[in-house]
């Protein structure tokens, strides 16, 4: 069984180096591309799927809907979830790196940028980012709906959503696509893996490039492997670590 | 109970004046822009929605997706089925007014382009066209897909389908917002408005403009209208009547 994954190309946000999380920023023209190649590429790869999940934020459903124009594949199923979305970053949502660290401390910030189950400061339960004041989430059971996320809570509300969808559609011989992000992808990449805390820290999700996990019938990973140039893509992991998505060294912002 | 439907924008068969039917051609800038524009009046005239409903068919598809960009809405579930495609024009499908005229006749084109239960010629079934042989419709029971269509069969596809799904969402509050196709749109409005086969023949859909019915709690219905400017809607639906999408005087092709 194969599962592939597609973090969401250069947002607006990214461009400009701010926390990002929940906040509902679209693509880049750059963004745009990097989906467009990326359906290009399983295209010519011979990929096909059943049924396709994304998130709530529109840089992810936008870099799928580009994916499955190219792939000719529109009339497949999409389901979203809020449980897809990017890691909440609380407060820091919308500050960049100078304004962070000058807000809460250099020795604060690196702690954020690099630990499993650190919050970052909440947003006010009366912010109008609040997602329970969001139109978005009125859908939504309000108790479940962060104010701000470890990588660990991230972890703890993507995992179980993708045992009971995406693990169940595979184990029912479909084929499922993911377009998501930095850390909700990361969230996967930890369980597949069995990482450690220490290690899911380090580990970077390029942008635009189609990640397939390969699984046998007791859904253990026998193989994981990049689509694409090699050397690009060492390029694109290594602008994550270094700047990324996120204030410079924040993983998948 | 609100329903609000949109037919598709102009696609690249509309403009060339081409039998589409089934055919999956995208929209032209100029169906984009329509799109758009049914989006932007939404959102102005305070629409908003808690489920989306369209076709297999792409022109369809973007269209909603450019309608809920516009709408800040990209997060709102959407079903698709291809129970709300297009009419199958069968072996017309591709042609243009003067093939079809000299390959079948002047008299035989006026039947078709009018009738309510005249069906078009069948696509051979080893036809690659087929609906049976493509990609597209690969999870359908074949048995059920057409070679082609009259009108009538049209509407026995599209209400039971509307019945069991639109109209349960809205008897459960839900609003609900259609993106079709002329003929599955019309399918509806010979429902609604219980019209004979000889009305429902002589009714034209605008494109690209938002259509909205009104319910009472029987379901039957207490209002129609479309949003817009009335001359430009008026002059749509004759563009429809004198020429449309289909080859001159063919509804909805």
């Amino acid at each position: 069984m194969d599962l592939v994954l597609i973090r969401h190309g250069e947002s607006e946000w990214n461009k400009k180096n701010l926390f990002t999380g929940w906040t509902d920023v679209g693509l880049t023209e750059a963004g745009i591309a990097e989906a467009k190649s990326a359906g290009a590429l399983l295209r010519a790869k011979g990929y096909d799927f059943d049924v396709c999940y994304t998130s709530y934020l529109k840089r992810a459903v936008r870099t799928l809907n580009l994916v499955l124009e190219e792939l000719d594949r529109e009339w497949l199923p999409v389901v979203k979830s809020w449980k897809l979305n990017e890691r909440h970053y609380g407060a820091l949502q919308g500050l960049n790196k100078a304004e962070t660290a000058r807000k809460y401390g250099e020795e604060q910030v690196k702690i954020w940028r690099r630990s499993f189950d650190v919050r970052p400061p909440e947003l006010p339960e009366d912010d109008a980012r609040n997602p329970r004041r969001r139109e978005q989430y009125r859908g939504e059971d309000p108790a479940a709906l962060p104010l701000c996320e470890s990588l660990k809570d991230t972890i703890a509300r993507v995992v179980p959503y993708f045992e009971r969808t995406v693990r169940r559609d595979m184990e029912a011989g479909k084929r499922v696509l993911v377009a998501a992000h930095g850390n909700s992808i990361r969230a996967l990449v930890y369980c597949f893996e069995k990482l450690s805390a220490r290690e899911i820290t380090e580990v970077n999700i390029p942008t635009g490039v189609p990640l397939v996990y390969s699984f046998d019938a007791a859904f253990r990973m026998t193989g994981k492997k990049f689509l694409g140039d090699p050397e690009r893509i060492r390029e694109k992991i290594r602008g994550v670590a270094d700047q990324g998505s996120a204030p410079p060294g924040v993983p998948g912002g």
